[in-house]
């Protein structure tokens, strides 16, 4: 049952702790005898023993048990390198083994996300409540203490883990500790006073979400934006500086027209110039001036061109460079990280009889522990596509390229083209003829032209309509009609280019989901079910496939696509800096505005709302501003959304100054610059993908993304009849009745019933950005490669040993050889 | 008197028109004796006679005078490569030539420039004039006509130089022809009724001043703007189409809220949407809707998400990505035009004796056509810089670096450090200190503080101030101090490091002008010169110097110095636009709006001026948006600006459609997206030059700029007496009598005084873009060389005959063929 492969020994042992039982379950059924002989291999010209007889450390069931913690602790450091987690967390002996699997599945990260999540919202129902949520103040000060409490529980689970030493070094975990601590404090006070005080400290609660493993984007997003903070602040100098010469200046030159309310006081000149910086006072604020003295326009001209049109820009130009500089360090480090973690990992899966290369049964044993839902055809694909020199056995340069083909899906190269190659000839021409129809150029441009035809419907349909019509009461035949147009050619497409193909398109994906919910929207009309009314307006989103016509469009609306993840996590980044701002927002001026406050404010016509007699007719002036307010978190996130988008956002500061203090001031200023910093990140970030995506299109001269082109990563691997066989065996001996070997077996009936000796299967996944950096620095990797192996000698092959000098490793080392020693 | 270098034959002979007097004044003073023996050289294998005594045609008179034609077309070529001229507009024989001249001299720019001038200003005087500046009808139609008529003279002379044929070839000049003759007839028109009519056609003038040789920079920018159009007009398709799916779908959301005058028809809809695509209208827009149903604050969320954050954003990424790739393909097709340039010069050149090398006696004929200013010396100097090979002629490579070579200024090296080392000891000593006290750190530093201290106190001293004093009639004791420390700290730089060391920098400078107002202000305000107060406030700027203290913000000032003059030509453009737009304006919207007008409208308020009574007190509640119209041009102007900014434009547009027609929107929404356009430009370009900036000094491990450092281009040329001795003679030779030969009589001189037997000569300037662009693009300029000189064969040396194939120079060669065969 044992072969002579089964006694190979892993060259190094890993957490080498007989009494550990963590991993007993698994190994436990494997059989503790020992028959076979042993001998001396000579490594590192040292000798050292191989498992003999007489050696009781070795018997196959112990050297198993090595084996699968060293698969294990394998697929921890390719986690790791995944994750772009620090080697210095990991865990170092059982019990932080244990710790960190505990912590370490998506259980335990749903969890953790959810207590975040539940932390936040509380927000909804404490104190400035939205009227439908408000809760009791006991009600919502025990969730409170429960989330709490559950973080807390993490907090112990990652202590456990990391060790006490490493806990405290870690700054973001030492951050979070005080501010649950915080916390923990103040809603213990809430609870006892049964009455919330004033709690800023609410703003620090989105640390919580942040830390989450399922919130690394944002993590990554804040770093970066502390990473450009340095330049950025320069700039931002700059401009406050000159914004301060021209208030000095400004207060010389119209302080002496009395009419002129912006430049009477100093302060009013620096808050006016502020304000003119995000151009939401003008022209008003040149107004008095100017029509006292023509030439004072100069002052605001000049003011503007230095402000707005250059330093503004700069602070751009300065934010992309750095954001450049950034993403290609940070590729550049991840990069290398994963090399490192790979290197782990090898070193753990080389056995001391053949220290340059895995074999097929510890690559295994590694996927069972790194992906344990892949299939065991799945294990053996992937390792025949890293397979690269023809060798039994991956070399360390073959396992380079692991992360690569981690992801890929395997499907068998099919035989014919389409899906309806095996019906009947009759259908089969039917469906053949649809194919040609719908591949046609003249059916897209047909359908081109119906949908601008449908454009053109629209709107010329909606221009005839009387205003306050509702659109929900009456369906025109038009809509009907071109609703069946889309529905055939959907149809159509779907019978003539296979389901599978036809969904693989996110065109057609599209197409779909407009056409279906247009059609659910038509049968909610036909039910009177006013709230669907909404589904029915989408449809002019038809249009969009217009779009597709040119080349430009395509390259604009796949990079849309393709930024929609990263644009989510800067959103959802931009929303945890809301978050905060409402808090205090809420913590301070809740109730401050309402209709016909700020009297003695020169924005009170804002927030005015009387009634007008206008000869004989009498309306409601309304000032809606006093809507713009933080009564709860709600309003308070429509408050920022406009005070982010700038226009007419001094109209709220200064309704909310008038009714509190001046120093109101300071938090609207510095929530400006707090979301110029952001935006202007994003505006970095889309300036740098796009030139990104079209550098790579002009470096590689093809267009990226082309819907209709093959535009994925595409690995393949060849089976032949007697690998499988002897893979099946392989994996009987390793893992006797797992029940999916089916997937195997299946891969030998397919290669019966086909009659083929051989079969192709083709693994693909689609391209990632990480893939595109990697084809336009290409060059630059070749150098990093370099210098990281020559920095750490782990690339060596012929000295292991030499690895042992990354600290990571060393408790490991030191456990090999105090067991080399106990042996000698 | 003439040695054997006197008969060298030109390769080939240029214009070679016997009857041509252009040139002979300049050559009648050289004898046409003809003294020497004559021979036959083989050049390219063909038996060419070398000029005997038996061959009239080359007397050496007539050789001369044959050279100094050559000598002016390589120059012709020259200025064209320096300037960008296509070759096919170079004069093709001697009348042309003598129109080419007449028309490429800076009395003619000048002229040219001031017609241009004098046309765009007639507008301040024309019929909505600004009230000082009126005119009769007749006055101003004359000068117009005057104007037109110079304009029509230079036409002629370009015709005259350009031929007809290439005359009807040139776009340029034709549209320019077809305005001038619209121009005509319009203001014989205007002359004979004696009034003004509906006068649109005057948009177009500023393309007399486009196309004046000075403007350069403005076509440039004007070209890179239309090329940059067909990817902005792509996008900008995808914004409206956005912005008319949201305008149907809130038409449908809103229209029934009857209180909502944002979105009751579709057109209104429409505009509403546009104008929130600005921003300029939000939250305004929102809030009828919002006060209704708070979540359809979403639909707003969402349409500005796409449409400001997305859209927008990707406007400036294609946008700038174009521009990248324009600024390159620019600069490419500039260095390969130069470098065509200069091997047409060499080309004219050489001499049948020897047809691989220039020598002085050539290079300084050129020289004298080329900069006729230049001295002697610095001709002999440029010679020797160039001459990298060692030979006594220049090769055609050391040829190709006369661009680099030709803007040097240059000064003898000096021997010792500083200026004062010739003076008596003592002296030298104090000044020595001098020079020590101001480079030392601790002085640097000390100024900074008192700048610094300076600010504060401003600051503070404004604050306290009261509202409504004039700062003119005041002058606190402080100023007086910080001045005189200034003045002392000027006083010792100057001296300490020498005038000419200290007005190199050029942060040194600007320190001077601003102590020297500051100083001018003193006394105006001592004399109580009341106009002169500006200068007073104008002393904050001297705070400017602390940013001098840390590398970036040297850096980004710097790069705002370089990037001055290109900015103000952008600005030049946007002129040019507004010009354009304001005539428009001023014929269709001039006194249309007024205070109290659009009382219809529901920006009225912003346009009323009442007198309100409230309580006891009345007082004059001003809109003051009636002063933004287009009465005048200034006024124009200043209404386009406040457009440009964007914030509350749509009041302008609602008050002039109000008392217009709604068709008047269009005016104002094209004026938006065109000032879009150039705005974007302008971000563009900014974001240009600065990564373009940063990636150099990255790249070259060096700052750019670094005002302490040495950063010009530096050439250096050793002259040996003997050298200088046998130039003098030559020059004596080739043109006695000239008083420019001071110069090079100077050198010998100082080589006497000082006793050298050589002098090193140096040749500064300033680092240009171009030499910034030749260092960053290093590789593929020689890629571009290469394929350049696989497309030309001019490149041969061997066969100098081939170059013909260029087109231009056909005409040339078959005179040259012609004059050759009447010889045989």
């Amino acid at each position: 049952m044992t072969d002579r492969e089964d006694d190979d020994v892993p060259l190094i042992l890993t957490w080498d702790d007989a009494s550990c039982g963590l991993l007993s379950e698994e190994t436990e059924s494997v059989p503790a005898t020992n028959e076979n002989g042993s001998g001396y291999d000579i490594v590192n010209n040292a000798v050292i023993p191989t498992p003999g007889p007489q050696d009781h450390r070795y018997h196959s069931g112990t050297l198993k048990q090595s084996w699968e913690m060293n698969y294990q602790e394998a697929a921890i450091y390719l986690q790791e390198g995944e994750n772009n987690d620090k080697f210095f967390t990991h865990p170092r002996n059982p019990k932080a083994l244990a710790a960190y699997l505990f912590a370490h599945n998506h259980l335990f990260y749903i969890v953790e996300l959810l207590t975040g999540v539940l932390l936040m919202v509380l927000s909804l129902c404490e104190a400035p409540a939205v009227p439908s949520l408000r809760l009791d103040v006991y009600v919502h000060a025990t969730l409170e203490l429960l989330a709490l409490v559950m973080v807390a529980f993490e907090l112990c689970m990652k202590l456990r883990w990391l060790g006490f030493r490493t806990f405290i070094r870690h700054k973001r975990t030492m951050v979070k500790t005080s501010v649950l601590l915080l916390q923990f404090v103040e809603a213990i006070v809430v609870l006892v006073r049964q009455t919330s005080h004033l709690r800023v400290t609410r703003a620090l609660r989105p640390i919580f979400l942040v830390d989450c493993r399922y919130c690394g984007a944002v993590r990554r997003n804040l770093r970066q934006i502390f990473q450009s903070l340095p330049p950025f602040i320069d700039i931002l100098l700059l401009l406050l500086f000159f914004m301060i010469i021209f208030s000095i200046l400004g207060f010389c030159l119209f302080s002496p027209n009395t009419a002129d309310p912006y430049f009477n006081t100093l302060e009013n000149s620096i808050v006016s110039l502020f304000v003119l910086l995000t151009t939401a006072n003008f022209p008003d604020v040149m107004m008095p001036a100017y029509s006292r003295n023509r030439w004072s326009c100069v002052f605001f001209i000049v003011y503007l061109s230095i402000e707005l049109y250059f330093i503004m820009n700069l602070l751009l130009a300065v934010v992309f460079d750095t954001f450049n500089g950034v993403e290609k360090m940070k590729f550049k480090s991840l990069l290398l990280h994963k090399r490192s973690a790979i290197d782990h990992a090898f070193q753990l899966l080389v056995s001391r009889q053949k220290p340059n290369g895995v074999s097929l049964k510890q690559f295994d044993g590694l996927m069972r522990f790194y992906q344990h839902r892949m299939s065991a055809r799945d294990r053996f694909l992937t390792f025949k596509a890293l397979n690269q020199s023809g060798l039994p056995m991956l070399s360390r340069k073959d396992f380079y390229k692991f992360y690569e083909v981690i992801g890929l899906k395997w499907k068998a190269r099919r035989s014919g083209e389409h899906w309806f190659d095996d019906l009947p000839h009759t259908t089969f021409l039917i469906f053949k003829g649809i194919n040609v129809l719908v591949k046609s150029k003249a059916f897209q441009y047909a359908m081109y032209a119906v949908v601008a035809l449908n454009g053109v419907w629209i709107l010329v349909q909606t221009y005839m309509l009387n205003s306050g019509f509702s659109w929900s009461r009456f369906v025109p035949w038009s809509y009907i009609v071109f609703l069946t147009i889309y529905g055939v050619e959907m149809l159509l497409k779907i019978t003539g280019l296979g389901p599978l193909a036809y969904f693989s398109s996110g065109w057609n994906l599209f197409d779909f989901f407009v056409t279906l919910s247009a059609f659910l929207g038509l049968i909610a009309l036909a039910f009177d079910m006013e709230p669907f009314y909404f589904v029915v307006v989408l449809r002019p989103l038809q249009l969009l496939r217009l779009f597709k016509i040119k080349q430009r469009y395509r390259n604009v609306l796949d990079t849309m696509f393709e930024l929609f993840p990263r644009m989510a996590s800067l959103g959802l980044t931009l929303i945890i800096f809301y978050y905060s701002f409402a808090i205090v927002g809420m913590e301070f001026f809740a109730e401050v505005v309402y209709p016909n406050c700020c009297n003695t404010s020169t924005v009170a016509d804002s927030y005015r709302q009387i009634n007008i007699t206008v000869g004989n007719r009498t309306f409601l002036d309304e000032g809606y501003y006093y809507l713009n307010n933080f009564n709860n978190i709600l309003s308070s996130f429509v408050t920022l959304f406009e005070l982010t988008v700038v226009n007419n956002w001094y109209i709220t500061m200064e309704g909310v100054t008038s009714q509190t203090t001046h120093w109101s001031r300071l938090y609207f200023m510095t929530f400006y610059i707090v979301t110029m910093v952001v935006m202007t990140i994003i505006v970095a970030f889309i300036l740098d993908a796009f030139v990104f995506r079209m550098n790579y299109s002009r470096k590689n001269k093809e267009p990226v993304g082309d819907p209709e082109d093959e535009n994925g990563i595409v690995f393949e691997a060849e089976v032949s009849r007697d690998e499988a066989l002897a893979t099946l065996e392989l994996y009987k001996q390793t893992c006797p009745g797992g029940s999916n070997l089916n997937s195997l077996q299946g891969v030998l009936l397919s290669m019966e019933r086909t009659g083929h000796s051989t079969l192709v299967y083709l693994g693909r996944r689609s391209r990632t950005k990480s893939d595109l950096s990697m084809k336009m620095y290409e060059e630059e990797i070749q150098e990093w490669y370099e210098e990281y192996s020559n920095e750490s000698p782990v690339e060596s092959h012929r000295h292991p040993e030499a690895q042992l000098n990354c600290p990571a490793l060393e408790p490991a080392y030191q456990d090999v050889r105090q067991s080399t020693q106990s042996i000698n």
